[in-house]
This record gives structure tokens, C-alpha cells and sequence, in this order.
């Protein structure tokens, strides 16, 4: 059944109607002119919003409308795990076209409202638009202590670069998809898991200097931490840890395995640095209460600019080429 | 210039450049992952979201990107009025087409940020995407002490209903855009003002029992008051303050008076209600003190459904017509 059959508020009282009650106190929310909420308690509230567009950011003939949800969402949680953070209230605006369906739309919601409740996310507000193709944009917000607060502009000469897990798998599974490869690791690409325990067990630390999320490929990251922090920073290629299903696809495209992590995006895993002397403590702690592998890929250099070795010992410019969304179309 | 032409990063970094530094702290915002923002001490943070989707909410042959940038925020600044609350913080999230000028994003930031600062609102994150057509998602955050919300629900029998202003106005506008009538008065349609002290005065009062803002049309939020209530509504259509503008555009559309204020959305006005023993106290001092009118309109009643009276004494079901985004495409 087509949306427009059923019309805007019954669209609304729908998808309302399958969110769970919120885990958290609401004095309004859906069906008000604003959600009301209680104030993080002697923390800072942090913010952040993303907009995606079908056929820029998604395509319809690749992912499911669950998939689709689920991400929209995992994207803006990774934001606030970035930031040391834990989420916790939603907004979600949603354009759909005259074509979209009911059954579009649950799905969309249902996996919004999966990864919602793993990371006890409220969804408690949002808009319903029509629109020539689909739109959601997302705003979370997300409570972190003052002293847990993780910026992008704290790193320091001489600190090492760590990531969580592993890099690449989620363009590498994006290149299945858009080439139709005969692989099935789609999933990093599909529905990210963003590392919230792994932000605030980091935060919580007290050694993180500095912490950004994947999401425009390691060099663009790197890139962002040394201009935010006055660094420069230099990144040992060989020890980048590759996610599984880069090898095969870069077999069955050509395309370099290291590519895929330095210049690929969404693969939504937790970049920072700490000082030297605390890195192995964390790799420890990480390992024994989350099972997350953490990896040192480089250092902090007072010298502006980052760099990349290969495994030759070579040095070249880190240069970020992320996705620009305005220069590619 | 074309937005393509200088690329993503620096169309972030020349709209950021341009707004005033936030007149709160920020611990964090355009930059980082997320804004970490002091959360609001002993009050409830309100928080709203609206998606505009260029064609369907707005013309860029009809408006200019300044106009489109001030309502934008000025939707959202009055669903937080319409809480009793004052807005803080604005998340905006934008799609660019490839045809898209900076000169145009400039404008369109120049309108925002021209209403956020005479609301003392400061931008302090969002998202620049690429899209077929202009796309604006706003949050806004707001606060208000926990004593001072005012919901949709509160509404009781017998208590009289009031509107801020005049209405029908902002269709008005539309109308004499839409139809390229030789009249100027398109001032409520283009650039509305919200009422935030207005709502913040009524809220402090103590005797308003329930607030609606008026964006969907009078006939539709009277509804909304009723449905959220329990109650019903009886509106004494001669008691509608209409907007000057009204007459004219009818006389030459031949679409009626009453009509623009009733089903005409945008007016952005307060609809609430109160104690009747207390409304003369309230207009009083709103004159006072804001010089602005307040009219009462109706009644709260017991029985549910909401109706309106004629200038014959004639009682009609009054029904919502105010725009639904998917029947109308």
C-alpha cells in the first residue's frame, strides 16, 4: 500500500505506534510541538545530525529498507560515541516520494528501531515529508561527563594513532554490491556497528588525547585530528588492520587493499591517540572487557602535514580523499 | 559560483565562518563529530525537527534564499514557543544541488542566521549534503523550566480559547505569489515572526492550559488541542482576527475570508486556551507589556469533536484541512 492511500497522520500514528516507550522520562513527545525532555544531569549534552539522500548516500536496489534505517542511525551513534559519549534521544525527518510504500516505511523504522534499542536510543520526535526521494536526516542526542570529553584537537607530538577492530571491510562490501561480485561480506558496508563501549571505555581512560570516527576513510580522519590539533602525523601503512573481504574483493577489482581503509568510507570504527606509555595498557583493557582489538597504526610529529611509510620505508603525503558529496556529482 | 566548484570543505568552513560566535558556551561544534553544549541547568530541554523540501515547502521562484533560510528556522522557533519555551541551539542540515550557487547558500545562511540571532539562537552543527533538489532539516534545541511547559493536553471544559495576532495572513501571501496578484503584502508568508516571548509570557502566567503554534491552519490545531485534550471545541468564526491582507486577496481570488485563517497554514501564531475567569487578565497585561492582541475565539467543551459557529448562529463540523504532504503530491 502506497503512503499517500493512507495519508500523513495516519503515516505518523503508524510508525509512533510500533516505537517501543521510551526507556528514559518524556513529558512529550511525538504528537506535541516538541519533544520535552530531562536534562543530562551534571553532564554536557552532545549533538550531532546527518542527512542522507537516496541515490547520494543509499541505494534502494542494494539495501534493504531495514538496512537503510539501521545505518542512518548507526551513522549519527558513532558521531557520539566519538565523542565520548552515550546516546540517548532521536529525531528523525523522513521524506518519502509518492511511490514509497507502508511496508517501505515500517522496514525503514523497524531497523532504526533495532539498533535504537541495542544502544537504548529514544526515538521521540521527528518529521514526515513528501519529497521526489527519499530523505532521512537523523539529529541524536547523546550525554557525556564533562571529563570524558574526547575532542578531535587534543593530540600531541609524539602520541600514538590507534583504531578499533579493522578497516576497509565496509567499501570493500560497498564494491560488492555496486559490482556485483560474487561475495557475501557485505555487512560492515551494510549495518555498521558503532563502538560506543569502546568510546567511553576509552574516555573513561583518562589517556585518550584525541578521537574521531571513520566515516571518510583514514586519511581524511587522520587529516581532521592534525588540523584540529596543530600535529602533524606520520602512519605506518603495514600496520593498518584490514578487514577480511578487502583482500578478495581487491582480487576481483584491481583496486589496492590498503585503498580501501585510507580512501573508503563508513567504516565507522574509533580513531585516536594517546600518549606512548599508556597505549598497551589500553590494547589490555580493551581486549579483556570488550574482546575489541585495538591497533597502533602511527605517530603523532610536530611537523604539519601527515604522512603515510609503505612497507619499502618510503614516505608519501597522506592525502585525504575522502568523498566530497558536492565534487562528485 | 557553483558549490561543486570549491568543494564540500570549504563551503563548511565559509558558512561557519559567517556566524556569530555562539552567545553560549560550546565545548565543541562545527568541526568535531558532535557539539557538547552545557546542558540546561533545572529546566527541561524541548526539542523540535522540521524537513522542507524545495517545491513541496518552498519556490525558489517565489522566495528568496534569504526568505527561505528566516522561515526555516522560524518553523522551529515556533514549535518551541509553543512549549512556553526559549530556543537555544540550531542543527542545520542542508542539500545542495549541483546548480546551486554559494552566493545562494550564503543568502539562504544569511536569512538563518539574521532570525537566530533576534531569537538568540546559535548554529552550532549540521550537515552539508548533495540532492536533486534544495533540502533544509532543522533541529532546535530549547529549554523551559519544568513548571512553565505547556502541552497540547491540557485543555479542560469550559476554558476559552485564545489566538495571538491575526491570522489567514501568511496564506494571503501565498495566494498573492501563487497567483501573481498585483498586491505586496507577503510579508506573514515569506518571513514570520514567531512568538517566543508571547508563549514565554503566557507560560509564566500560570493560567494557560494548553498551546498549539498555528502551522497547519486554525481548523486543524483546534483539532489537535481537542484530540490531545479529551475535550471538544466550539469557534465563533466572527471572532476570528483576520489578517488585513485577507480581503483583498479574497476579493480577488473569490476564495473566502474565514477560509485563508481556517485551512491556511504558516500563520505560526499561538492557539491556546485558559480559565475563563482569567483571560481579561491575560490580555491585559500581553498588551502591556508586548503590545500584542490576543482574541478569544471559542470554548472548550465537554462533548468531543470540535465545531464552528457562523455569523448566522449556524453550527458546522469544523474539520481539518490543513495540508497533508502525501495526499496533496
Amino acid at each position: 500500500m502506497l503512503i499517500k492511500e493512507i495519508g500523513e497522520f495516519n503515516l505518523i500514528k503508524r510508525l509512533s505506534s510500533k516505537l517501543m516507550p521510551p526507556a528514559r522520562k518524556v513529558l512529550a513527545g511525538i504528537g506535541d510541538d516538541a519533544a520535552a525532555l530531562p536534562s543530562p544531569k551534571d553532564k554536557l549534552q552532545v549533538v550531532t545530525t546527518d542527512m542522507l539522500v537516496e541515490d547520494v548516500h543509499f541505494r534502494t536496489s542494494t539495501a534493504k529498507p531495514f538496512e537503510i534505517g539501521w545505518k542512518s542511525l548507526a551513522a549519527n551513534i558513532s558521531d557520539i560515541a566519538a565523542m565520548g559519549g552515550e546516546p540517548t534521544y532521536a529525531f528523525v525527518s523522513i521524506g518519502f516520494t509518492s511511490h514509497t510504500t507502508v511496508e517501505f516505511a515500517d522496514e525503514l523504522y523497524a531497523g532504526m528501531k533495532k539498533i535504537a534499542d541495542m544502544y537504548s536510543v529514544d526515538i521521540v520526535g521527528g518529521d514526515t515529508v513528501s519529497a521526489p526521494q527519499i530523505i532521512i536526516n537523523i539529529a541524536l542526542l547523546g550525554e557525556v561527563e564533562q571529563e570524558n570529553l574526547i575532542l578531535r584537537s587534543g593530540a600531541k607530538a609524539d602520541d600514538v594513532i590507534l583504531v578499533t577492530g579493522d578497516l576497509g571491510g565496509a567499501d570493500a562490501g560497498l564494491a560488492i554490491l555496486e559490482h556485483n561480485l560474487a561475495l557475501e561480506d557485505t555487512k560492515k558496508h551494510l549495518m555498521p556497528i558503532p563502538r560506543v563501549s569502546e568510546g567511553r571505555l576509552l574516555a573513561k581512560s583518562g589517556y585518550v588525547t584525541s578521537m574521531i570516527d571513520i566515516s571518510d576513510g583514514l586519511a581524511s580522519e587522520v587529516n581532521h585530528i592534525c588540523d584540529m590539533s596543530g600535529t602533524g602525523a606520520l602512519i605506518f601503512m603495514e600496520k593498518i588492520p584490514l578487514s577480511h573481504n578487502v583482500f578478495e574483493v581487491s582480487q576481483k577489482t584491481g583496486k589496492k587493499p590498503y585503498d580501501f581503509a585510507l580512501y573508503g568510507g563508513e567504516d565507522y570504527e574509533l580513531l585516536f591517540t594517546c600518549h606512548p606509555d599508556k597505549a598497551s595498557d589500553l590494547i589490555e583493557e580493551m581486549s579483556i572487557k570488550l574482546g575489541t582489538p585495538l591497533t597502533i597504526i602511527g605517530r603523532i610529529t610536530n611537523a604539519p602535514g601527515s604522512l603515510i611509510m609503505d612497507k619499502n620505508g618510503d614516505i608519501f603525503p597522506l592525502q585525504a580523499r575522502g568523498y566530497d558529496h558536492f565534487k562528485q556529482v
